[in-house]
């Protein structure tokens, strides 16, 4: 088991990449004899390893990393059907991917996953670390300890103690998550956000993800709430659209993919989103106005979260075909009409494709950050 | 000056209330030898004094409570004309009040200024204690230390180095802020919304202030913009009227004071909030019509904030007229018909009437933030 001094130089180096012992003791104010002590059990248990020398003023200092085989983990989707399952290292790579059908039954599918887990840990690839813990992402409600299912629409559960279950199979600990929050603790451990103290992501598939890191920790708000974009109120009057949870106008009557789907159906326009970008992108203008009026959409909300939160930057994740879409450029050409603008300061917005294996990833990263962090990041 | 562990205790019991040594030294893992020395140092101060005996199971305990008379704070609004003075004592309690011109000269301001500060000082009441700091607010933006107004189109202030300025006249720290922070900040430390780590405040004037505690702390975002609720874009397509700022669709073009004084203007309906709110009592449809849709455009605002941030408690301020009328029951109206149901977990909103003195006593609480907690609390 790992201290409060091991998690604070573990977090450390995986946020800042190798450093010294006598830069860790002046990072985290301890004294150079604890650093050591600490370094040497983390090297013993071969955590870290020692690197290159690095020549300066005084006697050159060895620099230590996190070794890419000091463990691995394993990120499971169950978001839609099929479900995905992967294996990273502690920088996020992918090892291994594998999938499997989705499976509502809570035994079944606890089953199911046990056993892709024990083949998986079975035949790790070379030079891969033995795994260390269980993501799972799902579509719904998870308790703040991330153990419990609270509610799952797609999968029809309703307080499954998903931990307790896998765990007991596996033996190895498990950590549940919601679908926009272990893609923002993905984005902040293995992508490239996690220098931002603020920043924001957002996903559009059936429904429309939102999470945001604030000063460095997951927001989740007083009933686990924060982030729910797909029911935001974007139409007001008039154009407002009723929405399967009840109310009128939420962002993914507008913006979702079924929502896109279903007006380019009305239209007697393609039956996928990739068909109807490729006939916007001839120049269809009503596959052009589809497209657009959903972006802006989505450009709406985003300018309302820059209003309200001011991140860093935000990160949107879009169906593939979208990515170098109308959808896109209206996206920013939107937010960027509805912020107040300050010279120079805009909020940078990356758009990326969403593959299923990012939601697989993103659970890992879960797992990644208990072994790094411990309870810290919760 | 104070240690970190000083302000640890005060911030503890400016929280919590009275403690006994021994619970203090519970709450912060420190010794019971350490608490009591720091203790010490603080009574001797005479900052902290002993109340009442508490009997338990072992030897009674001495509760430890901050004197009323440890210090005082000035709060000074720059707001709008007139500017408000308060002097208040370390629970926010007002105990004197003064008004001046507003003056937009900055000199003429900063000695108009230090001259009522010592006019203040010279004649503290019976009971409190001498003036600690300053707070200033204004509406405009302000620099992260609080101490540089960074632009301000009320007073015309571009790059103003109120708090060295003020400093310098009057030999007290002197901390800016904007107005929605400042009165969150108020409500944090001086209101009873300190035991929320995470609400939030919306103010209704000229515009439309926001601000957000997060994890306990204001949240400033990456350029300070966060909380700018009044251009956070709100009407969609059709009904987007322009802005001054620019844009178009904007919720101070819908829900801010001019918004609703200057539709009533058009339909012929009385010059100022307190007759058009008696009008709508009556019945009058077009007043009420006024006033429902500019309280249900904040409505879906304070929605939005909830999708985003699922805030403990939102604090609404209106101009008082407001509080009792129409448009605070359209706000909570629409404010509950578009947010996502989760059985027995609606998020609280509190109305209140907003007085000129609230924004002085928020900046007075800056004052006794930074007395309290150090610069912990930037």
């Amino acid at each position: 088991m790992f201290s409060t001094g091991h998690y604070r130089i573990l977090s450390t180096l995986s946020r800042t990449g190798p450093q010294s012992r006598t830069d860790l003791a002046r990072a985290l104010g301890l004294s150079k004899a604890s650093v050591s002590a600490l370094v040497r059990e983390l090297i013993e248990q071969r955590i870290l390893d020692e690197r290159e020398r690095v020549f300066g003023t005084g006697r050159p200092s060895v620099m230590l990393g996190l070794r890419e085989d000091a463990a691995s983990f394993i990120g499971i989707s169950l978001q839609a059907d099929p479900a995905h399952v992967v294996l990273t290292d502690p920088h996020g790579r992918v090892c291994v991917r594998r999938t499997l059908p989705l499976l509502s039954d809570p035994d079944e599918c606890m089953s199911a996953l046990a056993q892709i887990v024990h083949e998986i840990s079975a035949a790790i690839p070379e030079g891969a670390g033995a795994p260390a813990g269980i993501g799972i992402v799902l579509a719904g409600m998870v308790s703040r300890d991330r153990l419990t299912c609270l509610a799952s629409a797609t999968l029809g559960w309703v307080d499954v103690d998903v931990s307790a279950r896998l765990s007991a199979l596996t033996g190895l600990p498990v950590f549940v998550e919601n679908d926009a929050n272990a893609l923002i603790v993905g984005e902040q451990l293995f992508g490239d956000s996690g220098d931002y103290a603020d920043f924001s992501l957002v996903f559009v598939s059936e429904g429309i993800g939102g999470a945001h890191v604030i000063d460095g920790k997951l927001h989740r708000g007083r009933h686990g709430g924060a982030g729910e974009m797909s029911h935001s109120p974007i139409a007001f009057e008039g154009s407002a659209l009723p929405c399967r949870c009840g109310n009128r106008g939420c962002l993914e009557t507008l913006a979702s993919l079924p929502a896109i789907l279903g007006a380019a159906r009305r239209a007697g326009l393609g039956e996928d989103i990739e068909s109807l970008v490729a006939v916007a992108a001839e120049g269809h203008p009503e596959a052009l106005s589809i497209l657009h009026r959903a972006g802006a959409a989505l450009g709406i909300a985003l300018a309302q979260t820059v209003q309200m939160l001011d991140p860093g930057r935000i990160v949107v994740m879009l169906d593939p075909p979208l990515v170098e879409s109308v959808f896109a450029r209206a996206l920013r050409q939107e937010m960027e009409a509805h912020v107040l603008r300050r010279a120079g300061e805009e909020t940078e917005v990356l758009v990326r494709p969403l593959h299923p294996d990012d939601f697989a990833s993103g659970a890992a990263s879960l797992a990644a950050q208990h072994f790094l962090f411990g309870n810290e990041s919760l």
